[in-house]
């Protein structure tokens, strides 16, 4: 497949956060490029958004519906090779399966859907479906998280025994927050966990996708701070792994003046690491019985694992958009790689189990806050 | 009363770590000076220790027994003024009790005793010998958790919502410890909690000291990783305080590769707090309205609780020693005003109510986790 | 113009660093794609380069000249917009000079040329031009530096005495050096400064920058550590500016172990600025009557020049393509505003004038160590 | 010699600085004791600091030459075993000079006297009289500098091919500066160099210190940057060193809002060092061909010549304390040493050639600002 994959979008609209992010990230990759869009359930602004990416106007749709049936009836070979759903947490699964079943390769926001039900659902029509989705957790593309992951599996650390995560911003730490804040709010729109759904399950996925552990029970406390907020703007959780690991997340967004402050510490028998969103090119491992050592991307001493997500020498600061970017290319090369005709091609990006483990988790922390046990048994489903 | 006040000491004999921290502590004030000692129930240990603090032969005692009837039977203007405990925790109980009964002030380290029954048997102690009590509880000395707690009560934060503890350490990971470490992990010298007796107590004394928060509720998972240990050597707890406000508190000493890594922070709503004890000269105000600032010790905008408890121009590192000597200065200037005929003389030192304190939130955890249910009640004792 | 400026590229063949940085960096501003290139002298692997990106193969150019003919022979509203030059040193001139004699905007990559009789020749070439001139200058992308000019602009250190500036890598300490050192240590290449043509161009374009001054004497060590080496690869050098302040800059590629680490502190009566490269997110504002400020990327207190260049929320880390891509977006306007008629059209990016300026830097630093005398006046040419 | 050494001082009134450091360190190390003083020219502030110190008032003298009588007219066995001079420079020379001439061992601060006549006459003193003289270059007891030391020794770096050095203050920002700083403006009692005398000389120590290198020939800058004032409140230094080593030194006490910033870098073939006296507990060991080490004080990797100095387990910080300790007790373990009859002992402490080294290293700077020549060499006298 020589040429670049079309990208469609659903979501994304002037003036949002996230979807330019996606548009960007996917094209960094020099892999895809934005051919269509239904940006916004405002036809209008969705029309804006699309004159501002330079689009042909006949691909600038008023609605998901409008744009599904306006590239089926395109000759397959201008067709979007896959759309990033980039809504709000309700169009999640409408969207993602109505696309899935039309034959549409799909890359989703998180969190997967608005309960497990739903993110259930989801996983059946994507196997149905044979097509590659993918669902947008950024993080796991910094190539020192990739950095971290493989020195856990190198046995670094020994044997793992705890691990401590804290996610705090301060953003909705007052009642008047922001535009991308109001749908966050919002349990209809949201789903009934806030917080927790929004970094939480970040949270839970990094460290799932580091450790390989799975939470088997967790206790935990959430609050909303805010007055006549609906959802929890905070959470604290206590993990237990199998064999003995155990674990803390904090999560909060409304701790006054964080912008980002997602930190995650390993403990293991022989070594820790400590990974900081904040400061993502460091990577610290101590240890009893050395100089702690800051692995720095593009440094000596990194393995091939992050060296395959780096993009710039050492000292030339990555951020962000990389780390988007290495989750989008890991995603776009499994299209070209079943396009070619490897129809179990897979690659290093979260998918549909990690949705469902994250919706697991939700669900089973509103279990446990709403019910009377200390601890509640997360089930592999 | 114009000399230095005479100090004795149980505990502290050579090659261990705290009772020498406490001799050069009191020293640095410049208002007391070491005259007697018990410095271990070896007594030939005792001699070489006293020996080489070039003391006087005839006032280095075999045991606090010896000592104590060696004091008494020396004129009254030649005894100690009082005594400081730092034997591991089981001497806290019976040799403050014994120093005091017979009328000399006394300075215990923490943990104040094996369990919360000696706690408040103590208290009575203190109560009726009108002696000066101090706990040592060395991190409420330092200059900019003086700042912090200064800061809060002037409302800086605003109203608080959530308090973060971390306290983590390395030095237990290993079954093959230091010699410090042996009795810390061994129930009948150090009680029944051990991670949580020795930091977990830091952790609850510090949020106490900055906010004046009581913790109401807790709910924890304490763990001893290490095998064949008998006593905890990791806890997490979420808290609950009066008004809403939560906390999480995670302590840990099998964390490889870390120091003694204490952090505290507080966040508002107006404003938020973190504090680190390894890095103490730096206070981080952050807020959502304004640049990040750093307070530092010595420098402009520190107000006058810090600055009282300064010693060096800002830049020239101050550390555990002069937070400890802070500590120290308001004992025995307590002492000197006492000895001046102010008997409700008090001052910014912890004392047996905090002692109380630490004893009944160790006492909570064990039913916590010893327990069913989900959340323990805290009583104010 | 209702569309992406078309652009074109001489060097940045697969495999080379710089070239992929000016490409992506102009992608991510929206408003330009790559229509064509002669991006090696190699022509196959110019070739494999242009195939990599999609182009039309008949835009693929094994030289800069076939690339003019090329362009030239379409029709004009197909050929490129615009080309950014970057090839090594040697290129600048003669390949600027062509496009632009030929009516095509040019962006080049610092150091302007060789020599700074090049330099004088190649404004004049601009200015009878009348074309765009870019000089990529990345390090004034960055919004934090665009912060420090503003506060420095508006008075907030009050009058300006010292300006210190750190350039220090390690990737040429040895002399097996990366395929991109090589023809940095040739001078044939490179031209007759090394380390200085390579960072100390930065370093003196970003002191004018942020805080407009002019070197007037200098007093130089230039040094060749790695034996062999024909240039420097170590520099210091004494700046005495106008009104009294004065400056020094270090640079150094043989400082073993570190990456990009380049720092600039600014002190005046009232206040200082410190920011460093490698953690460009952080503004540090330091006074002697308050507390220390960490201004952010994104957060509070941060003004407009560098809220226009800020594409992400706070936290959320931008990096040196960001910092790239703010150069490109800026140079990009300008052409597009030219387009509209606004024949006299600039912007915040580097252009003509500051290439001038560092070659006359260059040239200085030359005659200081080549002369006898310690100070070499710097001429305003 | 079963006792504390008895502790006589001149200078270190009460409300100065830095005698108070000198006490406190000295009585740090279990190994001395203030016995005697003429702390003031000012015979009442004399005796309030001495009844502060709960001296006996008949050693409390009004001048040097009081208390020099004074002590001589004791017992031998009770005369006071060493003086530390802790006046401002002028006094250095005379009151050093009258004590050895009397049989006492000298501890003088830096910088060693007004000018380089006085520090070689001094010298010639120091050699008839036998008797130990220590220079109070307090950072080189730091633990981490005696690591850096010893890593440079054992050829840890390499090479050493480039050092850089930072110290920069605020403290001069102004003209209103406070007490301590106002004989350090005043050439009649400070000398003809301020900011190079005060912290010049720290710098140039520091460096011989660490990497044993002689400064073979320097070209400074030196500025007054506030008007009036007659001394250099800012300097910058380029070095040479033998065998092509190089070094910049760029000192400034109007660095408004530094605190203490003296920063060290040392560039070899092989490796970095990296060391901040205001986090002294770090030393990072960068290189080209693996992950940065930062070595921490009391932890894992450190060698014999740090523990040696440590006092404190990794993790509960020292300080400038602790430092300036190492120097008194290396310095008082020679005076035991000597008086139990090794006349040749010495041990790891500046004294009179480092003393000598630091004046010859101001006259040069003095020369070279003054003179006409680019480059002046720096004897070894």
């Amino acid at each position: 497949m020589n040429r670049k994959l079309r990208m469609g979008m659903v979501g994304g609209g002037l003036g949002g956060f996230i979807g330019d992010v996606h548009r960007k990230a996917a094209q960094f990759t020099g892999e895809a490029e934005v051919v269509a869009g239904a940006f916004s359930t405002n036809a209008k602004r969705s029309k804006q958004t699309g004159k501002s990416l330079y689009l042909d106007p006949k691909r600038i749709y008023g609605s998901y519906q409008e744009m599904l049936a306006g590239e089926l009836a395109l000759p397959a070979d201008q067709r979007i090779d896959f759309v990033s759903v980039v809504t709000p947490n309700n169009g999640h699964y409408p969207i993602s399966k109505a696309f899935l079943e039309a034959g549409f390769n799909v890359l989703c926001e998180k969190p997967l859907t608005m309960n497990l039900k739903q993110a259930l659902a989801l996983r059946d029509v994507v196997r149905k479906s044979g097509k590659v989705f993918g669902l947008m957790h950024n993080y796991t593309g910094y190539p020192m998280v990739k950095q971290a992951k493989a020195m856990v599996a190198a046995g670094t650390l020994g044997q793992i025994r705890k691990v401590v995560v804290e996610y705090s911003l301060g953003w909705l730490a007052s009642p008047q927050a922001s535009k991308q804040a109001v749908w966050r709010v919002d349990p209809n729109i949201a789903g009934p966990c806030g917080c927790m759904g929004d970094i939480g399950t970040h949270s839970q996925n990094l460290i799932k996708y580091i450790t390989g552990m799975d939470i088997e029970e967790l206790c935990a406390d959430l609050t909303s701070f805010v007055p006549g907020r609906q959802v929890d703007d905070d959470g604290s959780v206590l993990l237990r792994f199998k064999d003995g690991a155990k674990g803390a997340v904090f999560c909060s967004e409304v701790s006054t003046g964080q912008e980002n402050n997602f930190r995650i510490y390993i403990y293991g028998t022989e070594g820790a690491l400590e990974w900081r969103q904040e400061t993502p090119e460091d990577l610290f491992l101590r240890s009893n019985v050395e100089p702690m050592r800051v692995y720095r991307r593009g440094w000596a001493g990194v393995g091939p694992e992050a060296a395959a997500a780096t993009h710039l020498p050492a000292g030339h600061p990555e951020g962000f958009l990389e780390a988007f970017a290495n989750v989008y290319a890991n995603f776009l090369a499994c299209i070209k790689a079943r396009a070619k005709g490897d129809s179990q091609a897979g690659g290093d990006f979260p998918g549909i189990e990690e949705g469902v483990e994250e919706m697991v988790f939700l669900d089973c922390l509103l279990k446990n806050v709403k019910g009377k046990a200390k601890w509640t048994k997360v089930p592999k489903l």
